[in-house]
């Protein structure tokens, strides 16, 4: 018997997905288009599954569909991979609320940005995490993201937050690689602090370098590229490395930047998940999903791309 | 038999203040101090009260001590003037939501600001707009709070947003006074429509050169000074607001000041609420009220400003 | 015989304009405009004239062509009024260049924003003024300029300042009206100290509760109505800066909004000044005159607001 | 004999330290210790010179003192290896006066960061580029730095840039490896166009997945150690590049975060400099060199790194 994913590895390595919410409409789950999504992703021999971040378009989204959809996962999930839970809010009471339901549902981890309606300063964004913290029932993974946040942890507030009890790692999603770079050097003494890269476009880079891991968006459409991209700078493969980096590359320059908006990478994965036929492509506001121009202009990239829904990638 | 207030004043004009919340922990109101506040604020001759603002602390606040607010507040004022209910949220459902527990209470209008999470651009923000309002029970000002949304409504999204049937107004809390006369300018055929002020330093000269009241976060301390200010401004009485204005410049610079964050204003605020008895300074994360240190300053300066808490302001 | 403008009235009051530098090509004064629109400025009975500011496009241009404007505008004006000379530089040397050049030509004053390359802190930039003022052979004036320097004067900083020995003012360009507010309460002891708003929209605003003048860029093409304005402001006659106020939104929302850049008000304003006869619209780059449509759809602005190069405003 | 360093390689590959301006008050350089700085540099193998960047605090000299700069570095490197000039600057006019001196002082190519006091929008600055670089006597290398133009060449104008005629290369200092790298995947059919980092702390990384080389600024102090890493990560040798990126984060997280402000860099190199007798560390206004306290913490760093003037590193 293999090792129980109920027990997060420490640190926590490899490919995580920030699952896409499918939707119906605003209020309703695509629960068909759920199901066959958390089998491609899991098909594809990804690390772990985090629901309810911002590809997740959880901050969009209702209570209601938001506890609905960490029961659903976790149940389909079934400790098959450690779920993370998104429990990042501008209450605190409603963070630690999320967090009592994903242990009720049997996750293994939640995530945490900063609150980001009030500009707090360090101090007391320092102080707001030594509170929530010791309230949480799992580890947390801190969230760095401040393109929607406006809010960064700062490196001393992290090399502080990284001794707090339950804090297990952080997912920078900052592309700031000298920030990823010096938090690594600031925290070489904790060995199980698991430092995480958001943009996938960056996550080789991190691991050929001593990074653990990525929460890759792409891994929704081509679970496997992003585990055999992970596993190739893991064994520091470079050819394999570059061969499946341009892959990459090309997803991020085609799928990534149709439209005008900052949500043209939100955009552009939901339309490509919709094209495979994995799942439907509405948005929750204050998105919407592609009118038909952009999204034949995906549907060609698709094709192009050669993605399919078997996961044959 | 006065005006029935249930019908909204059109436009809105004068004094509403920005409820503070008062709390006696992080998911308990402070009932009594409530009730102290909402009597000491109509005593002062208001024209209105807003709930669930940034000045309420909104967004830190759970869902559930939200709607007990709205009930208690809305019953406790019993019509005798207008509430309007913030319902500004990330999520579009949780904002129809609380708007629909708005005018179940018997509030008059609800207050929303931009989702302040996902950059959306201005037209999708438009469309945003659009479809909410339309599910709106009540009439809904627009809300311009760039320092903590990070999203301005363009001129030229407000200009169309003023045509959206439920819309009655906006409250700009810019500080921007270019921004305020430009959007006077673009809204001059809308008699109708209101146009507040959210920064109390600038309530004189936004109404002495026709914009139609204020936001003002002080007349939670000193209702009076500041409903006094807007006579003498609607009045062109410049000797008087100079007068008064004085004593606003005074309270903004002693009591908004002390701390080092921008949290200043509310700490700062709430800690002469304590001061004068009228309800707990206790503060919701990611803010903590005032140690000791900051605490003495403030009561320093409520004695030098002789604010009492009869309303004898 | 009048004052001697060659004393700089203290403080400083009344219309200031920034005066529009007329180009024959990037490097070429339009000189025959430039005495043209020297002489319709002070035929306004405007107090002052602000050469290389925000408005003369001063950081475009090279350092022969500013010494040479400074020499031709200030024989041309002839101590009629006091000639006031932008120094802000990211070169201290070169900054107290200018104003040596500046001394010598005959000026009255010069202006400082903050470097604007190297992010300085406050203290850093409070040392800076320091050291930089005590070089000066002239008065100066700081001008807080955020939304192209990046870097404001934070209320201490000017707090402090104000007390250096040659800082006779402030030109705050910031549309803040909070800020300028607090600025006033904070310097309520210095009544010497000149307190200027940028934006012309706001003159009258600032004047009627004690600011003391604008350094208003409608004034290169209606200098007499920024006048009116500001008498009637002084004179505290609301129905009278009601009547003009109308008139400078009037120019602020046509001439000013045409083009998608924030340089619209530059190309606005010098295209105006060019329909009417006054002086070339060339600009310096990073910008460039409007091209065939926008320079009509000013031309229709300038005939229906009925402005007239004879200075008929 | 050896390539004639006149030819500038294509594309331009490898460390070009960005050059430290070592002075011995405002407006002096410290001869001697340019001297010495550049023989140090020099010894340890670099692959170019680039003066007067960000570095090299270009902004805050006058201009007598650049051009002398220029013409000291040029003899003094004897066409040793490429020299690179910063002719970054709000003036048109006064960009064109330097490339023409560094033209004539014998240097190979020109640096380039937008214009950074008016606000531009990219078509603007497209346009900008197209005037400009045709006046350049030498090939250019545009300058992506947003921290202190804040004005970011955005993909498409990059795209288009990258097709005019002098138009040799980038630094990108972003810090943004997101954009690097889609930067590398839009300019793939442009081999001979050279794409360089500035963050020296990922100038490794950089290389390692394509890029051609870094300005790293470290390489003033330690010019051998950048050297090895680069030559270590063009051969993929990935434990010598885990080795030396080791001492750079070591360097980074050390020298350059003594002191509060983001000058910290700056100060610190060039106090570096200073403790092992390099130069003087003078800094040109805004910023000061450190006081004893920061001194000495920088000489413990400088003792424990084991940094010496030979070179020897």
């Amino acid at each position: 018997m293999g090792p129980n994913s109920n027990e997060l590895p420490s640190p926590l390595r490899g490919i995580i997905p920030p699952l896409v919410t499918p939707l119906l409409d605003r209020d309703t789950l695509d629960e068909a288009g759920l199901e066959r999504l958390v089998e491609h992703i899991l098909a594809g021999g990804v690390h772990g599954l985090f629901i309810l971040g911002t590809t997740g378009e959880a901050p969009s989204l209702s209570y209601r569909l938001r506890h609905d959809l960490i029961e659903r996962v976790c149940r389909q999930v079934a400790a098959r991979v450690p779920v993370l839970v998104g429990i990042t809010d501008t209450s605190f009471v409603e963070s630690t609320n999320i967090a009592r339901k994903a242990k009720d549902a049997g996750a293994q981890a939640v995530v945490l940005a900063p609150p980001y309606y009030f500009p707090a300063g360090q101090l007391e964004l320092l102080e707001y995490l030594k509170h929530l913290t010791a309230e949480l029932p799992l580890p947390v993974f801190l969230y760095n993201m401040p393109s929607h946040t406006k809010l960064v942890f700062e490196l001393e507030t992290m090399r502080a937050a990284a001794d707090l009890p339950h804090v297990a790692g952080i997912k920078d999603s900052s592309g700031n690689m000298l920030y990823f770079r010096r938090l690594q050097g600031l925290l070489a003494d904790h060995p199980d602090f698991s430092i995480l890269v958001g943009p996938e476009e960056l996550m080789a880079e991190a691991v050929l370098l001593g990074g653990h891991g990525g929460i890759s968006g792409g891994a929704n459409l081509l679970p496997r590229l992003y585990v055999e991209l992970y596993n190739a700078a893991r064994a520091k493969d470079l050819p394999r490395v570059e061969e499946l980096q341009a892959k990459v590359m090309e997803l991020s320059t085609c799928i990534y930047r149709v439209g005008r908006y900052q949500s043209s990478f939100l955009k552009g994965l939901k339309c490509a998940l919709s094209c495979v036929g994995i799942c439907s492509d509405f948005m929750a506001e204050p998105f919407h999903r592609f009118r038909q121009a952009e999204h034949e202009v995906i549907e060609q990239y698709v094709k192009k791309l050669g993605i399919t829904p078997s996961g044959g990638n």
